[in-house]
């Protein structure tokens, strides 16, 4: 069952002051989502209002990218948080970015967790009931993006609990353990560097609904939407090669609020 | 020409982590609008949700007041900030304040910039504009709060510029000049110690719109609102000394966006 | 075995700009060593100066108390770090103390891990030796405050390897398990309110080197230093009380720099 | 009348956690002094680690660059802070990176104020007094970097009250009045970008001890030390055209220390 629509996200915003990082201006033309950094792990105020000028002036739907209030380890460090820190964390990020929407005209597509926050959500979906709540008490249009795979119906029923509607990620990028978990980091083969094999998981995904696992069989495995990276020319060609394959498969690249 | 309301507020919300600050409990249900810090020179998102939720409970309404990024010195220090700058902080602290405000479904009333920054406004109108500007872009609907007295009408004309009401703020514990302006903190007599002293001249602008300034001239000034503190159990008594004061005089305490 | 000296040691240096925590103008004449906030989970620049000011006027050792970059948090609050990340937060938390030390002609005795810092240094001994390498590294006169009990061989065994010495640490209002570890805070029963109960356990760890454990059992546990607070009346009140019971049993209350 | 001796000095350690900045391994090894940030303005604990680690592996002095608290302005906004509060910064910072250099066996050799910091000092020579003061409190050793120009009596006088000694700076890309100020950056023709006249300008004042000022006129002027930067490839082309013209006219590259 192939898709007809899938979206790509891509991380942005996360320049911070005088310290520039990602190529923002390349990636957010290829993309129709971008997750926009808060000023707790990456970015700042400025930062903000020039990413969401950016990403309307492409049409591309703006999302709030809240993380740990560590700039030093750009929120990628576990913190022993409570569900409620969480909760007040997303809501200030969340209300910060909405600003810089409104100051345009616009309104946020999406939450997506960033780094630890997120993947402690996926090892522990209450967290992800947090984050779901949070966001339906600000706006309940807000579309929650979280991983596809493992807790797939118990994101869905989170989701469904609070009337927030949720967006499967996929990380074309990273290797699958036969449960649809991601191999973690420190595992030889985690990521997948060489871009023809990226390119071609992302269309297996897209047009069977399936992902090759590391211990070699496949699984099913659909989502909404495609993680995809900004941070080097490198990453630049693998995100062309991505829409140049999904286009040529017939499926359109277009933000989950036009179709979820 | 006596007023028929005046409003009463105080600043809120500036506790820190395990750092508390204020008798918030106290002061809240003697005022009829909270400024609240928003994370940048005090308060954090546990306590701006603390504080809106305690607002909410004593019917006051919610203003966001925005500050310098400077915890340590409690946004007191002149900070060589741009015009930009100033508008993307105070975007980002409204806007971390509304989504809390949206959290029990209510939304803010107001906008009174913090410490330096409404000391460099005073200093300098241009700010007034760039405050209000960024407020119109938010939410149009915002008051701005702004010191009564020598640039008036400077102050009107930005609000009505932008499309933002003001409402004029003064202080009953600090002495002005005869052009309208306060005395400045560093001089003899600024600020005044004595609670019914303070009380008499609340009661005379409210009553007269009128202030006995430090030449001993007197002159015109009116207000909406006035600037209350509840810092410690004496400033509270001071507080209960005015409301009564007010109310025996036939005036209503009333948020200004009641009858501005 | 009676102890023929002990040392107080408390945390303090704990404000942070105009906020204030704690009553060190009363709890550093009653204490003989004083654990001092870095600036990284509480204290500032200001504060570090006028608490070295103040410990050194009432001729009380002077000690750094690192933690997690975590003000919002008082550093209580575990963070993912590395071992390599502890080492350089230690270093950089030491060092900016001894500069205030050195300021008024001093140095500093010893280093004590803050909060989340402390305990997972208890969880993993691993901790204690990056800080011992860390402290060995910048002064080797710096002595090191660990908890006794549990792992005291494993910790003396860190000290020894880096020749850093270990000043072992008693805490006389928290509850003790039969194999010399705490009571997590999350348990009934482990925090001791009584104040006498409190005194009464300190002069036996003092004069007997035992301790009374949870499940009614007894064990052995001696210490060179016992943690007393400064948080309100109530406590100083409790420290003045150890501090009599403890000298009149004929214990000196000394620095551990003087008999270690 | 030709110096023997000059110094290179460049600021460095700017990076901070995931953002990279400068190209730090590639300008120490063409500098005599670095210019160490201490973790307010830039850098972080890592990065001093490293940075010092780096400047000792190819024998370069060793200096504390401190700035104010201000890491998303990099130091660059003027702040109100009290000359107190400055000495405070000042002791908090040198301290943090004398840690680190101790952990390699090594002292600092010089104190160089950054930013906002070292231009109010250039306005208003009580900072210099202040920096040097404090100086004097942590090691009397240090040696202090200021502009040479305008207030160099001034100066000098400062650091002789304080028995600290003064490395004067040179500015080969910055275009000075008669008075020997800097021309401000606001202005037209204050930076010099083309290379060859940058080094000329270096090699004349290194020569000649004289600089032509932007008014046509030629003023008197020495120094000890010659600021370069190495943010990108060109700057660094321009600091090996620098090295080379002053090692041709006979004239040894050297850190203060050495000669002061």
């Amino acid at each position: 069952m192939s898709l007809n629509r899938i979206d790509l996200n891509s991380d942005v915003g996360e320049s911070f002051g005088y310290y520039k990082m990602g190529l923002d201006e390349e990636i957010i033309p290829l993309i129709s989502s971008a997750n926009i950094a808060c000023g707790f792990h990456a970015g700042d105020p400025a930062v903000m209002r020039r990413t969401v000028s950016l990403a309307s002036e492409n049409n591309v739907a703006l999302g709030a990218h809240p993380g740990f209030p560590d700039l030093v380890g750009f929120g990628r460090r576990r913190l022993d948080a409570s569900l409620g820190e969480i909760k007040d964390y997303v809501t200030y990020q969340v209300g910060a970015l909405q600003a810089f929407a409104a100051s345009v005209g616009l309104t946020l597509q999406h939450v997506k967790p960033h780094g630890a926050l997120y993947n402690m959500a996926v090892a522990n979906p209450e967290i992800w009931g947090v984050v779901a709540e949070t966001m339906a008490a600000i706006d309940s249009r807000l579309i929650l993006y979280a991983l596809s795979g493992l807790e797939r119906e118990a994101v869905l029923a989170i989701g469904a609990k609070h009337g927030i509607r949720v967006a499967f990620e996929f990380f074309g990028d990273r290797a699958y353990n036969a449960d649809g978990s991601l191999v973690s980091r420190n595992l030889p083969g985690a990521v997948i560097h060489d871009h023809h094999q990226v390119a071609e998981r992302v269309l297996k995904m897209v047009k069977e609904g399936r992902v090759a696992c590391i211990d070699g069989t496949e699984i099913e495995l659909s989502a909404d939407t495609i993680c995809v990276h900004g941070d080097n020319p490198s990453a630049l060609a693998l995100v062309k090669n991505i829409r140049e394959a999904i286009q040529d498969a017939g499926v359109e690249i277009a933000a989950p609020a036009t179709f979820l």
